[in-house]
């Protein structure tokens, strides 16, 4: 702020008048959100690919980003099957093509059956195109056993991060002590804290369990409802599961738990299961919300609001880039959907490219398509790579001295706690970093690893975290690994 | 209200507990939220297509919607070259296919190079793949005769409409009488109140002048301000050239009047500029606001803030589906550019086939390159019959008694006014309608022909307009304005 105030003294100076947007004059809303995920840590990874490219010497030959869900530029090959799709709808000449299997051809005509003007060019409705809402719908229904879904409830979306912001969105009101209060865990996903400062709307921290694999204890959630309620009105209930950055799966006696919580507090659940597809450990299951809450009968079945969001960018497809995801919203009171459509309608539509990959997604090839027998080998590949790659992470680590590293059950990320000496804690409150941040960057001065620090997603107080995604190929992750381990041996011994 | 009143008493009396978020529980700014562009009218369009899917008997055998500005969804075929450069890019298998041209390979094999892990699957930085900001930059460059652009300065986004909601909400503080003041056109197009009134900022109105083709003039953004100054403060000023949705093109002497005001006034300047390859008229010109405001010289050059907006969605492509756009920042607060940064970092990345279209509309094929005569003749066409297509609407509708429409100078609509009988607009205000809403709506129903009222965009009191879209296809575009003007007539005697 000192050096700000002295470049405006030196406007002044030079006759320049005061610009009309400033940091002090900005929304203080936006100025208070964080985003560890894409960083200053990530800022700096850039650089650095940046000196390496013009041959600046570094003590590695490669930044590695391990800070982010980002599965293809780790390497991860695109599904074949999705990709022809898209291809043959944005290019429909294609269609007389012999390179593509017919039942890509199929799916394609079909898909631009559904667009206006049989293009991906048009606008689609603004909850998504209807067949692909519908197709979504029976998705669902398979996932969860039969319990009907309706087209109608089923949002597209620009990746999920979209449609969680909206629902927030229409959850925000009130002023002072009767502002929205929205139970998000710590560790969380931290797009959850950035919506909530930007709505300023009071983020209400509850604690996943370290000890007990990250696992949500009801106990948890209604200290910090009570010590809510003093100042502000809480009234929804995030849940990520699988879990991010904490990679635990929810028993169905956990799922069970949180929806009476729920009810019984008049809280809207908010159910982040992008990671669904993404359940490593055997002993774990993925049980939906909807499902769980259906099979829970009265009162929950017919009462408890639940929105619950998915995306093209995790599961086995890790399409990112196109920004596909929906939500199904379930007991939501017919004048607020209403609201919601009109409130998405203003931004027109999702992204056609990405409804498309998600009409795959959603009902990839059958046994029975030409298709089929490698689009089952490759989406297997994927996963199994990934299995593999959470069970290595968590074995290193855990061999590590100083480290501890909790099971991956799922998603795409460990978060190891990593003991951080006393000089360690000092040094870094001299620099104004917190502990971890500290770590972390001296981790991708000195390796090129890039990780996020703990503290952009949440950690008790005293305890350092660091997020690193499982993604690095197989024959980068081990070395990726060890080097860390070995970094962290030597930054202990360097401030003992 | 006592319907929704009735309800949940009835839900009281069946043993069911109020939902957690109801429309009187809800964001109270969402609720005031509107955009008539996908407003009653549009759902009502939707209902009568299905109607008619059904077998009911109407009066017409299509529904035309005319409501918005969707070029392909009208039946524009896609431009051949950008959709080649995606399909490569989507799926590269093709690159070894003879059947594209050699220049969309070199392309495609240029974005992915510049992609994370070469796919288009891959998060691209928030701002967009560095390599498309810099094609950006010298398309600009080459557009405004040489005026440095920065690539920094750029920031590509889903579609335009997201990158104007980015900056209005960065201007966006205060409480009461020091909340935000934004000036906006009426009309206007209503992504802007909805965005004002989403954010709980004061929309302050200026009226454009009708009777001089819908002219910006000063004196009245003069009285605009003074009269806002007494609630609210002002801090920025939208203008949108071409006219959306009434269809005018600035003169370069209108734009150096609106910067030096905006400068005086302290005004942060919002150019939407998303029709500038939409000039029809042979004695417009687009300049853009960047342009003048650079070549004005000091003090405007370096210091007055800008943000100029552009979008793949209408020009000659109208890839209105992929969600592509950018904004372009001059002049602005460096710390206020990093909270930008940071902001759009949370929703990750615009959709990278919206990217790669953007690419293309900024880099088109090259004189020298093989694909170029057959994208020069396609773009040509285009907008050659956009041109025609503008002329048309305006001879018919000034031929038609009770219609004046002004020259449709760009953009891609008519916004023409309407009389409306005393006795049509009593009836209107007996069904709680606004006049030329019930006229819309009378029209649809008769005629299956879906416009949009004036009153959705603002308009001065006791004046009556509709906008449509000059998209139609040629041969269906004189029976439509043919149909409308007998309807007006008819509808006329009807209330006379």
């Amino acid at each position: 702020m000192a050096l700000r105030a002295g470049e405006h003294s030196q406007e002044a100076a030079n006759g320049l008048k005061e610009k009309v947007l400033t940091l002090d004059s900005m929304n203080p809303y936006v100025r208070r959100v964080e985003y560890a995920v894409r960083g200053p840590i990530v800022q700096r990874a850039l650089e650095l690919e940046q000196e390496l490219r013009q041959g600046v010497k570094k003590p590695f030959t490669e930044v590695i980003r391990a800070n982010i869900g980002d599965a293809q530029a780790m390497g991860q090959i695109p599904i074949t099957f999705p990709r022809q799709v898209l291809a043959l709808c944005v290019h429909p000449d294609l269609l007389n093509s012999p390179d593509f299997p017919d039942d890509a051809k199929r799916r394609a005509e079909r898909i631009l059956q559904a667009c206006g003007g049989h293009s991906l060019g048009a606008y689609s409705i603004s909850a998504g195109v209807q067949m692909i809402r519908e197709d979504v719908a029976r998705y669902i229904e398979r996932r969860d056993g039969g319990i009907p879904a309706d087209p109608n409830n089923i949002f597209l979306s620009t990746g999920a991060s979209d449609a969680i912001v909206t629902v927030l969105k229409l959850l925000v009101t009130g002023e002072g002590r009767t502002r929205t209060g929205v139970l998000i865990p710590i560790p969380q996903y931290p797009l959850y804290s950035a919506a909530l400062a930007e709505f300023n709307a009071v983020q209400v921290d509850y604690y996943l369990d370290e000890e007990r694999a990250w696992a949500l204890d009801v106990a948890e959630l209604r200290r910090a409802l009570r010590q809510a309620r003093d100042h502000c009105r809480p009234r929804a209930l995030c849940v990520i599961n699988p879990g991010n950055p904490t990679g635990q799966v929810q028993t169905r006696e956990c799922i069970e738990d949180v929806i009476r919580f729920a009810f019984e507090e008049k809280l809207f659940l908010l159910a982040d299961e992008v990671y669904q597809d993404n359940v490593y450990a055997e002993s774990s299951q993925f049980h939906s919300f909807k499902k769980v809450l259906t099979e829970m009968g009265p009162p929950y079945a017919a009462q408890q609001e639940l929105a619950s969001f998915h995306s093209i960018s995790k599961g086995y497809m890790g399409e990112c880039g196109f920004r596909g995801g929906y939500v199904e919203v379930v007991n939501m009171d017919a004048a607020v959907k209403q609201q919601m459509q009109k409130l998405r309608s203003v931004r027109l539509c999702p992204p056609t490219p990405g409804q498309v990959l998600l009409d795959v997604a959603v009902s990839p090839p059958a046994p029975s398509d030409p298709s089929f027998p490698r689009f089952q080998a490759e989406r297997r590949a994927v996963l199994a790579e990934l299995a593999a790659k959470a069970k290595l992470t968590e074995q290193v680590f855990n061999e590590a001295p100083g480290i501890r590293c909790n099971p991956v059950q799922g998603a795409m990320y460990s978060f190891p706690r990593v003991q951080l000496p006393p000089r360690a804690v000092q040094r870094a409150q001299e620099l104004g970093l917190a502990p971890d941040m500290f770590f972390c960057l001296r981790l991708l001065e000195e390796t090129g690893i890039c990780v996020v620090p703990g503290s952009g997603f949440g950690q008790r107080e005293g305890t350092y975290h660091f997020r690193m995604t499982i993604l690095p190929p197989m024959e980068k992750l081990r070395p990726l690994l060890e080097k860390l381990s070995q970094f962290h041996v030597k930054f202990t011994r360097e401030y003992s």
